[in-house]
C-alpha cells in the first residue's frame, strides 16, 4: 500500500501521527501541495475531490479522508486502541473526535484558508469576514475544552485517542492561522504540552 | 435512556432514521428549538455546546453528536450493519459518511444558516456571502456524487449505510436552504427516490 502524503498540511499529519502511535510504517508518496500537485492527474484519479491524504491499497482500492484511513489501520492493528473499546467508549471517542474536528480543527482551518494570502487559489472565494468569525469560534471552543480538561488527562477520557491527535494538530495549526492560545487556559496548556511531547508528534 | 430530539432539525433526524432502520425504539424528549429551548438549562447541562441531538443513558452518561449516538446503537444492535463490516468496508463507509457530511450536509446547513432570516440569532455573525459560496459547494458535490452513483446503488456501495442517511437528510434540507436539485443529476435522483421511499425516511 501507499499513503499519498501532503507534508505539513494538517490532515495528512493526523494520519502520520496515528501510524506512529500504532508503530506501523507505511510507504509515503510525497505530494508537493505548494506546487498544487494534489490537483494533478494522479491524485485527481484517486480522489476526485483533490484532497490529501489518500491511501491506495495494493489492489488499487482507494481510501480517502484522514479519519477513514485511521479507522482502517485501527481495524488492522487494534492495539493500542485509539478509537475506544466497547460501545460506550467508542461512542465517547467519536463524540469528542467530532467535537474537536468541527469546533476547533475546522474553525482554525477556515481562519487560515479565508485569511491567509497563500490560500487565495485554494479557497475560492476567500471571505475574510468568515475567517475572522472562525477565530472567535476556535477560541470559544478552546475555553469549553479547558473546562472539560480540568477533570481528565485526555480529551476523550483516561486514554490518548484520535480526538487528541485532531486536537494536537489543530492547536499547532493555530500558528499559521494567527490565533494565539490564551494564557489562562491552564488545562489545555497542560494537555497540549503532554501530547506534543509524545514521540508521535514529530511524525 | 432518553433521546433529546429537535423535531425537524436535520441532525436529530439522522438519529431517528438510523433507529428506524435498526428497528430500535428509544423514548424521545421533544425540545422546542423554535423557542430556543436547546439553550435552556437542561440541554446546556447535558451538552454545553447547546446542540441537538443528545442521548442520556440511565446512569446519567451523555452522548452528544448525531453520528456518535448512531455508533453507540450500532454497537448495541449490530444488525443491519449501517457502518460497514470488516476493515475495508468500515473505512469505505467512514470515507463516504465524511465526504457527504462535509461536502453536502454542512454546505447545505451553511447556506441555510447564513442566508435564512430565521437563523439570525442562531448563526452569529450571519455572512450571506459565505451562504452563497456554500450553495455552489453543495452543487459541485452533488455533481461529483452523481458520477459516483452511476456505478452503484448506494453512496458507499451495495448496501444502505449511515452515508445514505446523511445524504438523504442533506438533500431534503436543500428545500429550506433554497437550493434546487439539478434536473440532469439522474443518478442522484434515482438514489434519492429510493432512499426517500424507505419507511425510515418518515422518522
Ligand atoms: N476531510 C478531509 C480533508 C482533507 C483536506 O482538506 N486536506 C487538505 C490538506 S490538509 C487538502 O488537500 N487541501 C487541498 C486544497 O484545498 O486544495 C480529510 O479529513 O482528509
Ligand atoms: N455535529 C453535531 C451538530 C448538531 C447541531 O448542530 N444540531 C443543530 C440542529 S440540526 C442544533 O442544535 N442547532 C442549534 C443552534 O445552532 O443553536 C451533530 O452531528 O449532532
Amino acid at each position: 500500500m501507499k499513503l499519498y502524503d501532503g507534508g505539513r498540511a494538517p490532515n495528512p499529519r493526523r494520519v502520520r501521527i496515528f501510524l506512529a502511535e500504532k508503530g506501523v510504517s507505511v510507504p509515503l508518496v510525497p505530494v508537493d501541495m505548494g506546487n498544487l500537485e494534489h490537483r494533478g492527474e494522479t491524485i485527481t484519479r484517486l480522489n476526485p475531490l483533490q484532497r490529501l491524504p489518500v491511501l491506495e491499497l495494493d489492489d488499487g482500492t482507494v481510501i480517502a479522508e484522514s479519519v477513514a484511513i485511521c479507522r482502517y489501520f485501527e481495524a488492522l492493528h487494534p492495539e493500542p486502541a485509539l478509537f475506544g473499546r466497547g460501545a460506550l467508549s467508542t461512542a465517547c471517542v467519536e463524540m469528542w473526535q467530532r467535537r474537536v474536528e468541527f469546533g476547533l480543527f475546522m474553525a482554525v482551518a477556515a481562519a487560515f484558508r479565508h485569511l491567509h494570502p497563500a490560500m487565495k487559489t485554494w479557497e475560492v472565494p476567500q471571505i475574510p469576514e468568515w475567517g475572522e468569525a472562525n477565530k472567535v469560534k476556535a477560541l470559544e471552543f478552546l475555553a469549553f475544552l479547558d473546562r472539560e480538561l480540568a477533570g481528565r488527562p485526555f480529551i476523550a477520557g483516561d486514554h490518548f485517542t484520535i480526538a487528541d491527535i485532531t486536537g494536537l494538530v489543530a492547536v499547532q495549526f493555530m500558528k499559521p492561522a494567527h490565533i494565539e492560545l490564551p494564557q489562562d487556559l491552564d488545562h489545555v496548556r497542560r494537555w497540549y504540552d503532554e501530547v506534543a511531547a509524545r514521540p508521535s508528534a514529530s511524525a
